[in-house]
């Protein structure tokens, strides 16, 4: 195990009703002046947002609003925030909504303490201070609500930057199962997508002995093969929306991640996907992780083959590829069987964009014409594993 | 799975060498003037006090100290710990130790900050504020490097209480696997046998539709059981060590246990046992707890083939009762595969202590002659535990 550092100090409040609770935590916390931050229009329909602003209101802390985060995150509405926090003095972000809106509320966060353009802290600066942020999680997926990171897009020229900091992880996040339980199948099961993929960057290391953080990445992945598909027959399976709920922020809080070199190519050659085709994140990935594990099972069998035994329940028979192609061939039927896509065709691609996808995902953002992570992959490398996607 | 709260803010720093980073950290912590608490000689003769008091001096921190912590820490050095801090106008208690000494640590540093009894805080009152407190851990068992917990023994009669708040959460904990190294394999064995139980007394739980934290205690518990006998042949074994470590926190940090009844009735019968006898907890704890399970199982059988299964590696043979037996005897081969003891004889008990045993265990601290938890226990529940032990 490699040395590391660990730090979660987000207070979490979980369960039914907790939303009802914001005023307090956001007080507790120290904000007396709040931006509510959040995106469409559903929050408004269901009423959440109502009930925030009541419990803020109930504990005397004034509070402003600023709505229209998008998925994928926009650095216009970023400096919006910024202008609007610092004209109305707020001392505290309150994010009411998924990954995309407590990303922007991070990023407003930091930006309003800082006298340059917040997007240095996209560049490479690191954020030293942020106000404090609060989230009410309406979607199990990205792992925000417990994490230092933030991904924001850039309008000028569309492309997407993080940054991290224990400065913007959130002072507390309310999950609320029942609020993930008007979501539409898709996007939960794009979210379940999400969770399992960060668990499988996480497994997928060169750090030897790492028995202990195997154990809870498997442990969390077998808790989403046995709830994820309860969901989709039933939306308003409170009980697995929970056991998702609270998968999701163990699985990005880096508290089963520790102490291990990471993956992380899945992400970045699914990043091109969601990209170009707009398609969701977790879709992308759907698409992406299986085509992946197929294409670099060799680097390192032995992993490829405990995954497949513990999680997917595959019997070890000794021939390493059969019993790695059938742990991939169940990891897809799970992914069909929750609604996700299985080729590029199913979001809108095809072969003839191989070759930029590829470009871009080796050469953009200021990258050295290859991905490295679990293996090296080539530019040539990754056109072979979009190729497998189709 | 019911509401809840979790909150685990404490700063890791874990891996090789992390305790020269101890003035690093209690400067980002806001320490100028620290009182170091530690137990025996071992943190002496090791050198490691050295090293801590080296890495306090290089960071220009002020330092005084107090040694000469037990297992089942005093209430007479607490108060002692409580006027050389006011003496010394410490901000900031850094406990070098195992449970104990953290624990001691806790009550000192809430004690400092009140004005009456610091006992108060172990007979009901709430621990609102306390000094900020710190670990460089040398045991992995106990938990109390990231735990709202302490248990003191008060003097004035020998008996145990606990209390736990938020306040005294650490601020901060080291963990170095190889400052374990030098532990007796007896040691080493009882903290593998006490993380165990604290995952055990989570697992036996009343709450329905757990499903995630189920997994990730049953992860944790494989952990163990792959890791426990690897040090107990090899002390040395860094990394088997780092995996116990870090099993122990996340065993106890609650992350693995939100969100569901728990048991604690094996700790409750336990404690009687290292009370009496003097022995360790860990120890206790492999003489209670497969009698304990031996009793109980039929409160929910399911559960308990469910444990067998996935955690011992026992076929379903559709026959519970088997299935769980065969389980219970597993574990039972495990801990004394690891060198624990077995029956109360060996810690040198006997038949004729069982009704004061159980006595103390139903009616002592102000009990109502049951126990509750998992399943609710008479007297002569408590009784029939202690003779499976024999």
């Amino acid at each position: 195990m490699e040395n590391f550092s660990f730090y979660s100090p987000t207070y979490f409040l979980f369960g039914k009703d907790q939303e009802t609770k914001a005023g307090e935590m956001v007080k507790r916390f120290g904000g007396t002046r709040v931006l509510i931050h959040y995106g469409g229009g559903s929050v408004v329909r269901s009423g959440l947002l109502d009930r925030v602003m009541k419990s803020l209101d109930d504990a005397g802390i004034y509070h402003t609003e600023l709505g229209g985060v998008k998925p994928n995150p926009r650095s216009g509405l970023v400096y919006e925030g910024i202008d609007l926090g610092r004209k109305e003095k707020v001392n505290f972000i309150l994010a009411v909504g998924g990954g995309s809106v407590i990303d922007s509320s991070k990023a407003i966060a930091a930006g309003i303490l800082y006298d340059g353009d917040f997007w240095d802290f996209y560049s490479g600066k690191h954020i030293e201070k942020a106000l404090p942020v609060g989230t009410v999680l309406t979607i199990a997926a990205a792992g925000s609500e417990g994490s230092p990171d933030s991904v924001i897009t850039n309008e000028n020229g569309m492309f997407k930057r993080g940054t991290g900091s224990d400065a913007i992880r959130p002072a507390f996040s309310i999950l609320n199962p029942a609020l993930t339980q008007t979501l539409p199948p898709y996007q939960t099961a794009a979210g379940i997508t999400d969770i399992m993929a960060h668990l499988l960057e996480r497994y997928l290391t060169n750090s030897k002995d790492v028995v202990t953080t195997d154990r809870l990445i498997e442990g969390l992945l077998l808790s989403m093969i046995e709830e994820g598909p309860k969901v989709i027959d039933d939306p308003d399976d409170y009980e697995a929306r929970a056991n998702i709920m609270w998968a999701g922020m163990m699985a990005h809080n880096n508290s089963c991640g520790v102490g291990r070199s990471q993956d992380w190519n899945s992400h970045n050659i699914e990043h091109e996907l969601s990209a170009l085709y707009d398609c969701a994140h977790g879709a992308g990935l759907a698409i992406t992780f299986p085509a992946y594990l197929t294409y670099v099972w060799k680097h390192d069998p032995a992993r490829l083959v405990q995954l497949s035994v513990r999680v997917w329940g595959v019997e070890d028979t000794g021939d390493d590829e059969k019993t790695i192609m059938e742990g991939i061939r169940r990891y897809r039927e799970y992914l069909k069987r929750i609604g996700m896509p299985r080729t590029l065709a199913e979001v809108g691609g095809s072969e003839a964009d191989i070759d930029k996808l590829a470009d871009v995902a080796c050469n953009g953002d200021g990258r050295d014409g290859n991905l490295y992570g679990f293996v090296k992959l080539t530019e040539e490398d990754v056109k072979n594993i979009y190729r497998l996607m189709l």
